[in-house]
Formats: structure tokens, C-alpha cells, sequence
């Protein structure tokens, strides 16, 4: 119950440490007979990596993946598919500072508390960098879902207190050719500018600031999600909590479906025409899902990102004796983490859904 | 994987349907020895059930609950504890309209797309009943908890537009005092009459409002929650999303905390006195929790709910071939959730803090 | 991790003490539109309940069992199945005696050992009393079952030293009928005379005696069972060796097999016939399982119980404090469990395989 | 549910195929602060490993074991331990023969028709070579339960029909020592010398044999196992039927105490002395397991294998078709498993007390 893995049928368990040999990940449950494009994989960890852009870390690592066993001849076997990831940059030295100060907002206290011993460098298993695993595992899960004619498309929203206009989200190709872009993976070009130039900024001041990212999932069918404590939105809002920095998740009409009338928010069903067998209804503020279940339509959600805790300023704080101290961020950091979590949503979202859609073939004879 | 229990070590169950025989919980992992105070547990049951004032649905049911097992003599014996409660007050007749016609943002439609088969009464499965058996187990968690130093504490903060002053939260005996001199549970007198008087408008004009629920635990010691993917924050989320009509959670700084500067957004941690043991920070954006890991302050959460579907008005709609119909709501249902809910909010987050009591003891040797 | 489920896709949650007012089982899993013959449930309940005969014990339940939810118009509905079998002839008065005295080869210690409290009465949550639950919810597995076309077969192969000479078994239900026209449930008749009037004298002599069942599975599709630690035959062991008095579990060739040379063991596949689809081989000493995965042939396995431990001689024992006591056995108690046990050992195989039926489902695209 | 796991919270995941790039295992759950000897995991490893003498396949793998996570300044850090073996000396080419043949007694058949797919080349998945990975993340399993003052012993008992003789087990350092002076792992040396002088016959007959293994957990407390699905023997009974060619398992006085009265097989307990603290018995029928708990006891259990499948005589069979064929083993495999089932019999005995030492710990308040 350490809580390493993630998913019931389509399950992960990641391993590894930011300054350790190699992060990775196992997955078992996968099934049998999916064509693994290992291009695919290596791309999806190409828009996490650090050192991208200007507006991220600049610690250098290739996060180039291995596959150690369960594919045979390009296809999954149904054993379970292992995935290592080397680390390359680590410039352990550089985490000196934390042996014995705890860094304000980061986990050094708790880590401390929890387990009585703690791997400093770099944070350990609280670093990001545990989020590659999430990425690579996340990509087998989208080629099962682009199997099963589903797709995932997140982008950043807001940054700071600088938001995207609301977008139409149809062409999802057309939206990714946009996104990918721009540096900050905003689907709309002028927002992205300003975002782009406001991160930079705070870069400059040593700052940090926090965003918000949206989500969609097309082409999911309806029926998936379980009833009571395993809705389907339920484990994508535990799914997007887990990732670092997030402090809030809302799907649909989310906090402003609070202020809302029923007779305002209820979704009015369409009739269907002859040659239409979905599901649709006038509005959308069930969020594509109903009672936890999926309804067939369009599933939105946010997730909103506090800033990173390391800055380069001067900070107050304790020592492990709970004395005084003086910190300041050392490291290579990112200034504002939402242009890379774009890809660790996907992923945890492409891993939830694949669950579901695994166990939904239970739920009948 | 049905979905039907949540927690690992202090794990429940729950079972049944609206208008069935009845509702209960298995809860399974209960430490033994723990006082069972029969008492409690129906007064928790008493601030959930339908009924109590004007602005809840007038369904009648005591919903007195029924202990099978798991209890010797007064305590807990480490075996399963089953509670059982009647339903009283159904009456299925009220659903004859909704057997073939979907009521909007209902859950019938979804039901019938994933089992092929429906109770329709009331909503079967779907029902908010269910959440009693939550309430009835989470007050045991409630009893365990409160051996261990450990107090949960939610409120209303918000019925559509009408939001609550936010409240310095010291003293919960004092504050659960005036919450529950108002029938809408908020802790701010004022408000609530201003909320109470709003939702019996909502409610003559047959419609519904949406609200939310802030929630506080205090004396949780640090180390709680497990570093990955069962971050204390995470399961909490899971946790309310998993409640009927829930479309949004947030954790300390929450959305909010988007928005700021890592400058303005970390705790800066104070040192300790001689005779001090805890961590303190000066601020707690974090919301008690840093990397998934309790840190001992006060951990602070806020949930949203949308607003009831079933409506007194007249609505567009489909049957189940797809066809236009209108359906209008029956049944005895809540203008508004969150006074009830108030209560499954505290349940939720008391099983959930009990189970990373319990899992927290296998980290260290 | 109370450890009171079993099963994972199919799986089901007991609870209840042999003297408290209930035992009962949630079936949380089972695909929605099965059809629910409770008299057939009923039937089997009364297979195992006590009081059927004069080799069993004379405690007297109607075991009647009641259903709670997961069944609406006698179909299954995808939602947990509640069943309760109210507890009737509780003489908690016998039990006076091992209140601070350590029953030999019970649980008394243990259970004081591991919680510190103990439900004295009637062996608590030890009792063979929680099997009824099993058999309940077994008895749905193999409604699943018989829908997709397999059967289960157990039967008392032995009796202390009493062995019956190996059957034929393909035709089940004559075998079933052989069967049930005994009250040891053995499939050969005059072995049962023996063991009848065998276990008879045994209970004469305040003795008690123990024995073996065997099981096969017929129509089992090949390709259930996961490879590695959750074979097929791996779960079926558990299953078996979870029950009350179980020693011993072997399959297919079991213990004999491990005297043999791989060129004896070996089971040599035949030649399929043009209108043929399944796997066959000369010899079943893999008891139709191969690498934990199901092969289609008859998969068959044996459980051997040791004698009840409850004897009506005077013993001598220890107290509470580890002081010398005598203790002579009361209550009502079966001298040989085997005939009874029957009826759990199909019902375990048939959680079983109706839970890895279901599992099957996720191995594929 | 692919069911590559094993334990709930000392929970291991194995990947890795035969003739894959490596083989590997993430311990999830090991507490922190663990002194990590990697000479011990190491030596352990080399016990199990191929080619280590005449009797045992001569595959040449050193099976160096790396660590990839989890460690830090040879501790464990309670976050995931990651143990990786890279595969050396694969002759896949000895596999072209079984692509389309099925080998009799082999799980190809039941790979194809589970999932479609088969890697085979040396049996892939299904390979003993899985079980190294069970052997590292038991020794670390050992590592911790000699911390908490518990060891295990595992040694040959039979060999076809040679059976050593009964054996008193006190001191287990003294009996290693004899088991590890010979080269089939038995610790009576007379009968040692029986089982190798056979086992080299049957090697050059070019069949194989089965065996047995008995094992012992010495200083395991009383209190540990769930009672009733999780009972602390049948989680050893699946750890030991989960091993490859494991088709028996019984504990205490097994298969033997169907035979007995209850008269006879009672264990009598022992008054205290007034310095002793654990409970005593006469006799241990019970196998130091009373309900499914440990009784402090010796805990006893017997675990008989198949003869290996692979044969180097000619073996009628089919091949994917269903039309027969002939196929003659080939590449290097064990005559008996036994000798290097030993370690492994350890390593699943040592993982099912440390998951249930860690259960416990919930028990109580």
C-alpha cells in the first residue's frame, strides 16, 4: 500500500529516484497484440523532457526509454511491459544546501517526518522527474486508446492571471499543430505570446508562477466509470491530484456550476435522427459524464498548478533541529511548470480512461 | 473492481438501492478495541438524513441503524462490522415516469448503456441514499480518529452566489455549535440566513442551486499520505468527487493559488520553541499537505456541488429509443445538497485520513 | 487488508459471528442480467446447513437467506449483491466455558494474540458458520457459470482411512444424484455405507474424524488463469485452504506426481479431428491447467481436511494467565466436516473461476 | 489484474521474460531504514541461479543483480526498490523448434490461446527464469524479517521415492550448513547422496523427476495472518502453488491429518512456566497455524513438484494447427528443480511473513 501504482487493469507501478541510476515504470495489464510504437513513446517523453525551451529547467537529459521485456516482434505480449528511462545530468552537488535545511513549500520536512531518512538530492521520489514514468506508461496507454478510436488533448489555459479565451474543440489535430507551436502549449497563439513573456519574466526575477491547464478526451463510448466511489471522474480528479504542484481539479461546469440554478445547468437530450446512435445533449455541463458514468459525449476537466516551490530569492526557514536558517534555490528549476505538465495530464488521463474501458468488459455477461 | 468500496486498511463497502430492502456497509479493518458508540453514529445518521427542515427533501426515514457484526460487548473486535438501514419511505411509484424517458443530467441513460438493465426506482444506485452507509462508517472513522487526537470539521461557505466570510477556524466544538443552529450548516450566522431564505425561494419556484462546502482537519499528525500516487491530497479528492453532485475540489491555496508568484505562494516555516514539537509555517497555502505528505497543520479542502437535477419544472427530453419527450420532476427532492452533505463530507475525509492513519504504520521498521 | 474478500473482478466481502444476530456477503462484480434463482441459492444453502443428518452437527438454522439489493425483477443489475442469513439458534451459553480456557487446537489463543479481545461464543468470526456465507454468493458464481457453460463436482473421496476407488466422472449430474442419496456425499455407494457408519461410531465415541473432497471442473474454456503468481491453480489453492480445517491441496497429478519421471508425467496432446476445437491429451496429470492457465480439459483437484477439533473428552489445556485447565467439549459440533464441506469446496472453486473468467476478458485487444 | 504482483503491503512486481533483455522486480512497501546487505541478495541469488552444478541446467547466468531505486547510503528509504538482472546467455535459436509445436506438458498452447501472441523463445514469460526476481526481492524480505528476529529454512525432503528421514529442527545455521555441503540442497547427508547419485541417472536417461520441499519459519509471533480469506497458510499455500511446477502444498499434518481422530491430532498446550512468555504445545499438528494465525510455533509446510516438462526423448504432440507432430527437447534445463527451488520455496515463504508482519500492525488501536 506504498502507493507506487496506479490503475486496476491497466495498472502502473513506477520506481526511481531524480538523482538515483534510472526512473521507470512497469505495466501490467496492457493487453495482448498492440502494435507498440516505440517513435510515439520517445516523442511523448521529447515534450516532458527538461531543457526544451527557454521557460524550463535547463537540467540536460535526453529521457531516452528502454523496454526491457513484454513486447515481442513490435506487439505486447500481455506480460507485463517494462520501461527504463537512465538518468544523465545529475548534479547531486548542487543539492548540498537541503541535507539538513528544509526548503519552504518543498517535501524535505515531511519526507523526514514520514520515514525517518531521506535521499536529499534533488528531492528524491518527490521530484517531477518521477512524472517521466507517467509519461512513457501514458503513451502505450494512448496507442491502446487510438486503437479504440479515443483521443486526449490538454493545453494550458491560464498562466498566472493571464487566460485563454475559451476555445471550440473539434479538430484536435488542428488544435495540436497550434499548441505544439508555441513553447508554452497555450491553443491560442496570442495568449501563448503573452504567457510566454510573462514566464520569462518571472524567470528573471527568480520567480515562480502557477497556470492552469484543460482537458478533453473524444470518442470515449458511454458506460464507462463505476457507480459509487470509482466514478470516472472521480479517478481522473485523483489521477490529475497526484501530479506535482496541482492543488485543484473541477470537470464540467466545475466551481461555477456551484453558483448555477438546476434549471440553468441541466443538459437538455437532443432527439436522435435516423442515422445517429450517440448520445447528445444541448449544453455540456456534465462534463461528458453523468452519475460517474461516461455519457459518450466530450469529458472536460482543469487542473490548476501552484507556482514551484524553488525560487532564487533569499527565504527564511527551519533546519532539522527547527532552528533558523537561511535558504536560497539552487538547481536548475522551471519557472512555471504547466508547458511541460500539458503532457503528464494526457498521460494520467490516457491511463484512467484505458482502465475503465478494461473494466467496463466485467460489467455484463 | 465494481467499484463499490474505497480505503486499504480501513476499507468499506456499501450496498443497496433506493427503493430496495435496505442499505448498509461492511467496514473491514476497523482496529480492535475501539469504543462503538452506538449513540454517535445515529447522530451523525440524524444530520444526514432527509426531512429535517423545510429546505431538505421531505422523504421520510429515520434511517436508525442496525450493527450485525463486528462488536463485542461495546467494542470493536477487529472483524468485519456490518451496519444495516432500512429503507422505510419508498415510494417507487413516484418512478413510473422515468422507466423509459431519461430525466436530464440524471444517470438513467448511463445505466442503461453500461448494464443493459436499470432499477429506475428512485434512482436506484444512483441514489444520494447510498451515501448514508458513508455516514454511518465514516463515523466510526469519526470514533477512531477522535482516540487519536484527530477532529474533522465542514461547513457551508457557499449556496450559488452567497458566499460566507471566510472564518478563523480555531475552536471547532464552538463553531460545529453555531453550524448547527442553522438548517443550512453554514458556521456564519448571517449568511445562513441569507442562504436559508434563498434556497426556500430556489425551492417555491420548483428549481435548485448548486453550493459549496469547506472542510478542516485538525491534529493530524505529519507523515500522512503516500508520496506518489496516493498523495493525502489525491485520496481526499477522490474521496468527495466520489459523492453525488461533486464537480470540483481544491486543497489549500487551490485555484486561486494559480495565480500567484512562488514569492507570494510558499510557507515560510517558523522556528520552534523549546518546548514546541510541530511544524509551523507562517502562512498555509500549502493546506497541511507538502508532496502528499501531512506536515501536522491544519489540513484545508473545499468541495463543489452542482445543483440537484430533478426539478419541478417542465423539461425537454429523450425515452429510450431516442425520441423527443418532456418529463417533469416527482418525487420528494433537496432544493439544495450542501446542508446535508455537509455530514458526507466529514465522513469521506474521516475514512480517508483513517486509512493513512493505519498505512502510515508499515513505512518504518 | 482485513483479509474478508476474495476475488477480484468477481469478488465477495463476508461478515458475521457464529453468535451475533447475522452472517451475510457482498457480491460486488457480478455482470448485470443474470438471472437469480434464489431457489437454487436456497438449495445449496441447505446442502451445508447443520442439522441435515445424523453425521452432522445438530445445531438447528433454516439458514434462510434474504436478499438486500442487486436484484431487480430477478435479474442481476451490475450493483452489489446484499445477502443475509439471520443467525437463529445461538446457545451463546455453551460457550461460558472457554471464556479464559484455551480450547486445544482452536483459535482462542490466536485471536486473543492478535486483537487483544475475543467473541467468545461459538468460535466468533472463526466458526465455520462464515462458509454459509461463501456457499450464498458461491451459488450465484455458479449461476454465472452454468450461463456460459461450466460445471463444477465435488465429492468425499475419503474418511480417515477409508478411501473410495477413483470414479469416472463424466456424467455430472448422474454422479450429482449418486451423490446427494448419501449423507457423506460420496459419489460411491458402498464406500459411503463405510464412511457413514465409520464417522457414526467416531461420534459415538466423542471423537471426531477428518477426510478428503475432491472437485473437478468441466467446460472450463482454456486461456484462464494470469501466468504468474495468480495462476489458476494458485487462486483455486488459496480458495480451498481458506476454509475452515483445510491441511492440504493438490491438483492434478499433486503429490503422487512428484515421485514420477517427466517421460511418465508428460500428457501427450492428440491430433484434433477435422470437427474438433479443443486441446486434448492421452493423460490429465496437469489436472487441465498448464502454466497456471486453464487448457480446457477437466481441471481437478483434491483438499484434505483434518479432524473437527472439538472432541467430548476431557482435555487437558491452559487459561488466559497459561496456568494448567482442563476443558471438555461442548456445544453441538460435527464429528467429520467432510460431508458438509462439499458444498464450500464447489462454491470456492466457483468464486474462482467465475472471477478469472472475467479477468480473462482484459487480455486482449 | 494481470496478476504480476504479489503481497499487499510488502508487495512485489516482476517483469522480464527468459530470453528478454532482462528480468526484474520493484519491491513496493519494504519500511525504511533497512540496513540493505547487497552480498546477501547477491548470495542468494547465486543459490538459485543455473549452471551451478552437475545436477542443474547449464545455462551460464551470473545473475549480477543491480539496484536501480530505493537505496540510499545502504538503506532503504521506504519509496520503491527496483532490482534489476540483466539476462546474459540466451540461445534463443534452440527455440526456433516450438513456434508452431506445441511441447507436451509446456504452457505454449495455453499462451496462444489466452492471448493470441506468444513470445517463444524459451518459454517466455512462463520461464522458472521469472523466479530470480522472486529470489532478490525475498532476500530482502529476509534481510527484514531477521531485523524483527525471524528465519526461514527450506530443504529437499524427497527426490522421486527417495524420502529423507524426519528431521529435528532446532538449529537452522547447523542444517544450512550441511544442506548448502551438498549439491541437491537436502540436509541428510546419507539421503543426499541417494537423490544426487538418481537424480545424475535420470539426467542421462535424459528424463527428469520430481521432489519435495519441506520448510520451516522459525521466531515468527503469534498474531500474524487474517482469519478468514488471507488465513497466514493459505497465502503460503498461493506463494508455493505460484511457483513453477509446485502442484501440492500442505502444512502441519497435511494430507497425513485427513486420516486421524481428532483425539490423535489435537495439539495439546503446554502451561507456562514462570518465565516464559509463548505459547507450547505437546504436539504441532497445527503447523504453528491455529484459524489462519500464527500460534508462535514453528510454522511447517511441504511443497511437492512436477518432473520438468522438457524431456531430451522424441514426444508425440501437435503443432498450432492441431495436426500431429514430434518434437525432441533441446537447450539446457534441470532434471529435478528442487535443488534451486529451495531458495525460491524461501524467498515466497519469506515474502508472505513480511507482508503479514506489516498487516498486523492494523489490527489494533
Amino acid at each position: 500500500m506504498a502507493g507506487n501504482s496506479f490503475g486496476q487493469l491497466f495498472r502502473i507501478t513506477t520506481f526511481g529516484e531524480s538523482h538515483g541510476v534510472a526512473i521507470g515504470v512497469i505495466i501490467d495489464g496492457c493487453p495482448a497484440n498492440l502494435d507498440i510504437d516505440m517513435k510515439f513513446i520517445q516523442s511523448e517523453l521529447d515534450k516532458r523532457r527538461p531543457g526544451q525551451s527557454k521557460i524550463t529547467t535547463q537540467r540536460k537529459e535526453s529521457d531516452t526509454v528502454q523496454i526491457l521485456s513484454g513486447i515481442f516482434e513490435g506487439k505486447s505480449t500481455g506480460t507485463p511491459i517494462s520501461l527504463l528511462i537512465p538518468n544523465e545530468d545529475q548534479r547531486s552537488k548542487d543539492y548540498g544546501h537541503n541535507v539538513n535545511v528544509y526548503r519552504p513549500s518543498h517535501a524535505d520536512y515531511v519526507y523526514d517526518a514520514k520515514y525517518g531518512i531521506r535521499d536529499h538530492r534533488g528531492g528524491g521520489r518527490s521530484s517531477a522527474r518521477e512524472t517521466a514514468a507517467r509519461v512513457a506508461s501514458g503513451a502505450i496507454a494512448k496507442l491502446f486508446l487510438k486503437q479504440q478510436g479515443i483521443e486526449i488533448f490538454a493545453h494550458v489555459t491560464s498562466v498566472g492571471k493571464i487566460n485563454a479565451p475559451e476555445l471550440q474543440i473539434n479538430d484536435l489535430s488542428a488544435l495540436l499543430n497550434i499548441r505544439e507551436q508555441n513553447i508554452v502549449r497555450c491553443a491560442d497563439p496570442q495568449s501563448a505570446d503573452e504567457m510566454i513573456e510573462f514566464i520569462d519574466n518571472v524567470r528573471k526575477d527568480g520567480d515562480t508562477i502557477g497556470g492552469k491547464i484543460s482537458c478533453i478526451v473524444k470518442g470515449c463510448p458511454a458506460g464507462l466509470g463505476e457507480p459509487v466511489f470509482d466514478k470516472l471522474h472521480a479517478d481522473l480528479g485523483k489521477a490529475m491530484l497526484s501530479i506535482n504542484a496541482v492543488h485543484g481539479f473541477e470537470y464540467g461546469s466545475g466551481f461555477a456550476g456551484s453558483e448555477l440554478l438546476g434549471s440553468q445547468h441541466n443538459d437538455i437530450p437532443q432527439p436522435k435522427a435516423m442515422d445517429e446512435n450517440n448520445f447528445k445533449t444541448t449544453t455540456n455541463f456534465a462534463g461528458g459524464i453523468l452519475g460517474g458514468i461516461s455519457n459518450g459525449m466530450d469529458i472536460t476537466f482543469t487542473t490548476a498548478f501552484k507556482p514551484v516551490a524553488t525560487i532564487m530569492h533569499n527565504q527564511q526557514t527551519i533546519n532539522s533541529l527547527g532552528e533558523a536558517a537561511e535558504i536560497k534555490g539552487k538547481g536548475r528549476h522551471d519557472p512555471c511548470v504547466v508547458p511541460r505538465a500539458v503532457i503528464i495530464v494526457e498521460a494520467m488521463a490516457a491511463l484512467v480512461v484505458a482502465d475503465h474501458l478494461l473494466r467496463q468488459r466485467s460489467n455484463r455477461l
